[in-house]
């Protein structure tokens, strides 16, 4: 059987867009001469549409999508994931649904049974899961189609008491199809396969697997769309990060390369593409930033520009008066590698006037983090208000290291639409400006090498408050990815103290996170949307 | 029998206090002569505990507190609501349930089977559903122990495809106790009584309902716990917004009388349980807040001074070169009524200042929004350097109408620590002045009954970029409330254009509110938490 897996980028409730994509994609298919295309998990709406769902007018235009694409398929199959509606009064009112389209019409609509409810995962919320299990019977072929979580039920720990593999398999299918919304994360592809893997050579059948490409606001998508033949080998893997219809021949496959990338390869490719897709699904194409001499800033700029294009970012450097003069000096450099030219506005004007206003308050209370706040909040304001003048989208270059300790100012260095590293721990930031460098210096190196500074005070370094950067991230990672508690953190090898300063400081700044733009994901646990914190709380604090 | 129903605040993770405070009611109930004292769903935690339960170390301590509170049950039994481990690799880690302690052990463990996951609630993120019912035996009479939701499967639409009481009637039990974490809005309190009556119509049995009482962040527990006798009369109702331990003779019940508040009342009450909560529970006293003259930050300034104290309320005003002489005036006539002295900063030096360095970037153009959000972002500077410098808490006084339709600015007027009237609507605002004025002026009427303007250019008013209040919020309420898309909200009466227009603003707004501080919830469908939205889309808009 030819069949043609459509890795597509969609837009979240843009059904014009959506429905259009498909249909030409369905075209293009049976001009190639394909039997079937597939097409990704909520194709029709994108993913994930949230609490769009919840109005009875989105799902109306989910119908009203599916019947224009399904008339659309004639002298070809499709199957497109969509919602549909629960004809029970019992139970959630959607499905997660596969649509079987054929001959202009719906053949069948099967129900994704494993709702993952986790994460920046929220089925549940939406969904009755799926209990009734059929293969769909095409070209003589019975396909066990099941969609993204359906196979992920881990036999080491198992999430839900049942997989819906272990019915289907009684039909004796010839292929198991799988259409996903597997997100990005560094780690992401491998886990993917070795799962696919494993239900391949459970049910020793070929599987054909085909995932979404592209960003959601912070959700990136990677594509890596699969086939495995029944013997396990990997014939084809789909591009990473780019939108492709594959054409599989079942019988007679050719087999492809694939993808191999290491982790700051893959990290870069991810947060351009959110970008890029932030971006252009919120209709704006230039982007503003704060220039500060340090290394995110840097890095962000340099993301920014191979996305948007130099002539489409405008950085600005705001020295004040605890600013170094290699920290203007370095910026320069940078923006000269990236042929940009930055603006300088100076701060202290503002600062001082401020000052002066708030003197019958402040009285003769020494300098204090007040300073330091208002200075990051003048920038946040003059960044603020040329976005609004020139229309330039403000990105925010806050690091997962000071988020999570909430080393930053709310309102001042924490404003932006985007954060576009929130996901990456200090020493990640480094490595990223390595990967970057690979080549050829874009990044000057005394940008990487001087030791880190907010620069709010004089003669200020990171490490007066936070310990050393390559400790500090070791036990974030413990406690945000691995959740890890104290006890378990301090017997892997670290100072008891420091362990439960570190945990409180996290602990104690959510209230920071809560207002933080939405944070492009890359790790397994990132700030924001799948991180769901008490905020008034009293754990570890 | 003599039950206790332990209608609490508890303080999520704080695993000491509130263990302690369980032992007191404990010892106090049984002092009293109590057989069974019966506290909230996850009573150990307090609710929600969110992603807390996803640390080992988190649940350890549930764990240790429960052994800790069985080991005080001699002479008196409890019903316990706390987290406990799936025994089984299958399904979840974790169930949410009843703990039943009696003569110092735990005597059995009943789990929560209908997990609500919808709004605020994201139940089935943590748990797995309870499948396996059973009657707990207690001095010789069998309960029914069902935990919130378990009782909530509504007839006419329900969520999930089996209720727990189908199974447990079977035992012919005495009697229903359902342990809740039952959220208020202003409405919620009749749904809650008419479900439970049902629930006693049904079994025929009586019914004791105990819930939480106390904020936490932005959910409010109201209590108001309930006794039913096995006719459907309502016996006893709890005090809403209050602890109380409840003392039930279900043999010789005593009738006492039921709450009777109405909408601005409720309200009234919640918001400023709300504001106490939030502050006690993050540990601080005093409150900052901007003073425009307006009815919002009029509003707020009341009901933290009623909370707080006076003393401890901090109100600026900040008036600009567009600010009416009444606004200051207002002001002050406000704060003279609450016996408090307002501060007063001219923010036009630092607004000058900025367009001056700003220039060499703005050249000549026009005065534009960039102008309006700069003065609300200086504002913001400063109340936030003054919260720096004395420690106080930034109140948020930004409106739902407002938030909804983004007529506020990003790190100016948006900025605070809470925002204390985000789920009120406009009108709603004006409606909770007039209850706080319902027995002497403590609001000037001329703040009232003003034209609502931002005062961030020449004349403005609110009417110049929006319907008058009273459509606009039937239009948001059809829309976010009722999640009508706008045919049906047309077909309601409202104007065509007008309906696309406000839902486009409302869509197109989701960036700002994704930065809001944590609301208040007082509706069934407030910002935040519980309204999941894409940034990125495009639907609507």
């Amino acid at each position: 059987m030819q069949i043609a897996l459509a890795q597509l980028n969609f837009h979240v409730g843009n059904f014009e867009q959506n429905t259009q994509k498909i249909i030409q994609a369905i075209e293009e298919a049976k001009a190639a001469g394909a039997d079937l295309i597939v097409f990704p998990e909520l194709a029709v709406t994108a993913y994930p549409p949230l609490d769009f769902l919840e109005f009875d007018d989105f799902i109306e235009r989910c119908y009203i999508a599916i019947e224009k694409i399904a008339a659309s398929c004639t002298g070809i199959a499709a199957i497109v994931g969509c919602p549909s509606r629960n004809p029970v009064i019992e139970g959630k009112n959607l499905y997660n649904s596969a649509f079987f389209l054929n001959d202009g019409n719906i053949q069948s609509v099967i129900h994704k049974a494993l709702l993952p409810t986790y994460d920046i995962f929220d089925e549940y919320r939406y969904f009755e899961p799926g209990r009734k299990f059929e293969c769909v019977s095409f070209k003589g072929q019975k396909i066990a189609l099941t969609i993204c979580e359906d196979l992920w039920n881990m036999e080491e720990d198992p999430m839900y008491i049942h997989s819906p593999m272990e019915d289907l398999i009684k039909e004796n299918p010839s292929l198991i199809i799988n259409i996903a919304a597997s997100p990005f994360d560094y780690q992401h592809a491998q886990k993917r396969k070795a799962i696919l893997l494993r239900n391949v050579k459970q049910n020793q059948l070929p599987l054909l697997y085909v995932n979404h490409v592209g960003a959601q606001t912070e959700i990136i998508f990677d594509g890596g769309s699969l086939f495995y033949n029944a013997s396990g080998e990997l014939i084809h893997e789909g591009p990473y990060f780019e939108e492709k219809i594959i054409y599989i021949d079942t019988k007679n496959p050719v087999l492809s390369t694939e993808n191999k990338k290491e982790k700051y390869e893959l990290i870069y490719q991810a947060l351009t593409l959110g970008i890029k897709d932030y971006f252009s699904k919120m209709g704006f194409s230039k982007a503003i930033l704060g220039l500060s001499g340090g290394v995110d800033s840097a890095l962000v700029t340099v993301l920014a520009c191979d996305v948007l294009g130099s002539e489409n970012v405008l950085p600005v450097m705001m020295p004040s008066a605890f600013s170094s003069s290699h920290s203007v000096s370095d910026s320069e450099e940078l923006c000269n590698n990236l042929g940009i030219k930055p603006e300088k506005i100076e701060i202290n004007p503002t600062f001082e006037t401020l000052l002066h206003s708030l003197k019958p308050l402040f009285g003769d209370r020494p300098f204090d983090v007040t300073e330091e706040n208002l200075q990051a909040r003048i920038r946040g304001n003059m960044l603020m208000a040329l976005s609004n003048k020139f229309g330039h989208i403000l990105l925010n270059t806050s690091n997962k290291s000071e988020l999570a300790v909430g080393y930053g100012t709310l309102y001042g260095d924490m404003c932006g639409g985007l954060s576009v590293i929130g996901d990456l721990y200090k020493t990640e930031v480094y490595e990223l400006c390595n990967y970057i460098n690979r080549n050829k210096e874009i990044i000057p190196k005394n940008i990487i090498t001087k030791a880190p500074s907010a620069e709010l005070r004089p003669g200020q370094k990171d490490t007066d408050s936070l310990p050393p950067y390559d400790v500090l991230d070791k036990i974030l990672y413990h406690y945000i990815e691995l959740r890890k508690g104290p006890d378990r953190i301090i017997e892997d090898g670290f100072d008891k103290q420091l362990v439960h300063r570190i945990l409180k400081m996290v602990n104690t700044n959510e209230y920071k996170r809560r207002q933080l733009a939405p944070v492009l994901r890359i790790s397994a646990k990132a700030f924001g949307f799948g991180r769901r914190m008490p905020v008034a709380a009293k754990y570890l604090s």
